[in-house]
């Protein structure tokens, strides 16, 4: 029914009104990761993007290969591109879930890290990502944070880390970590924040009418 | 990389420990849905029918034909199952999205929907997911509401609804219709407090992490 590979690839052109390339943001798909640790930054990133095309920016979905990923709860995602094919990034994403475990050991994918930190502005993760953050050695003597389940084994992976317990997320600069799961989503509207003001984030969290109501 | 269809296939078998057949809970996915309306509820519902197993339930990703759907902002995702072939349910969620907008008029989306209703004792919808529900006569004379951009939409297609124009989501005992996209998370939370209870909504909220604090 759908080509995967096709939709929205790269939008890497100029924007001949205002001259202004588009910037992208791409959010890392892998096996194994938690399905909201994505989608909810997807949702916030790809509304503002989708419903405010004069900011000029896209969101981009990629995985090692270019193939589709199986999330941690079993859903299948398809990526936009590959790590190889991806275009470059102002902020990359890297989400969480019970995949990071392989990760935290995979030496091409903690060197492609450390390749993205030298060159992508902005790295971000959410839940577990940071753990893989961390085994790659991007957090060293930063303050983090993880999902809460994670905490200690944040602190096992990178001693010289100041871990934060109880933020929401903890923007450092140029890294900026969420704590669990649902967390992506609040770090997604800062990130509206940060890439394009506090009004516009605002209209972002009205279109996806985040107004939170636990009922328990 | 991955078998989309052959995962999570129905879990239609029966538990020799407790002599309980698993309980189905369906998310339909349609091109033009809007991502998070599906995933968040689907998030908390496979987290919790992955993390608690003895509760005996399963969630089902269904499209109409089997195949992958292209989202409203252009995320491709797989279902395991198609109309046909997707197990008895006791729980349809039925999201939004633009894609809801030709389902409206769509005979043949409307008859399923109507024979849904007759053996599916729970029907919910999130964001414009309840506008389809309208148009298939399953809200007559009920309370119900939608996203907030679309409560004028609701009352024009059938005016005999009582709009509920500030619920977070509102329960109807056997039909249950939330706002806008990210209410489906908490809308989830208050499926699983109907159905295994408070403590374990709990449970659930507590693994997702879902002490929202919207920075905007």
């Amino acid at each position: 029914m759908v080509d995967a590979g096709a939709h929205r690839a790269h939008d890497d052109f100029m924007d001949h009104t205002t001259g202004q390339k588009t910037k992208n943001i791409g959010i890392l798909l892998f096996d194994g990761m938690e399905e909201l640790d994505a989608v909810g930054p997807w949702e916030v990133l790809a509304a503002w993007a989708d419903q405010f095309p004069e900011d000029g920016w896209a969101v981009q979905l990629i995985s090692r290969d270019g193939e589709p990923v199986r999330c941690a709860k079993g859903m299948v995602i398809s990526p936009m591109c590959s790590i190889d094919t991806a275009p470059d990034l102002e902020v990359l994403v890297h989400p969480g879930g019970d995949g990071t475990l392989p990760l935290m050991s995979d030496q091409a994918h903690l060197e492609w890290l450390r390749g993205q930190r030298a060159k992508v502005p902005l790295m971000t993760s959410v839940c577990t990502g940071s753990l893989v953050y961390a085994a790659a050695g991007l957090l060293e003597g930063r303050p983090a944070t993880t999902w809460w389940g994670a905490l200690d084994t944040l602190a096992e992976t990178d001693p010289t880390i100041e871990l934060r317990t109880s933020d929401r997320f903890v923007d450092d600069g140029d890294v900026v970590t969420a704590s669990g799961v649902s967390a992506g989503i609040d770090m997604a509207l800062h990130l509206v924040v940060r890439l394009a003001g506090e009004s516009r984030a605002k209209d972002v969290r009205r279109y996806i009418q985040y107004d939170p109501q636990p009922p328990v």
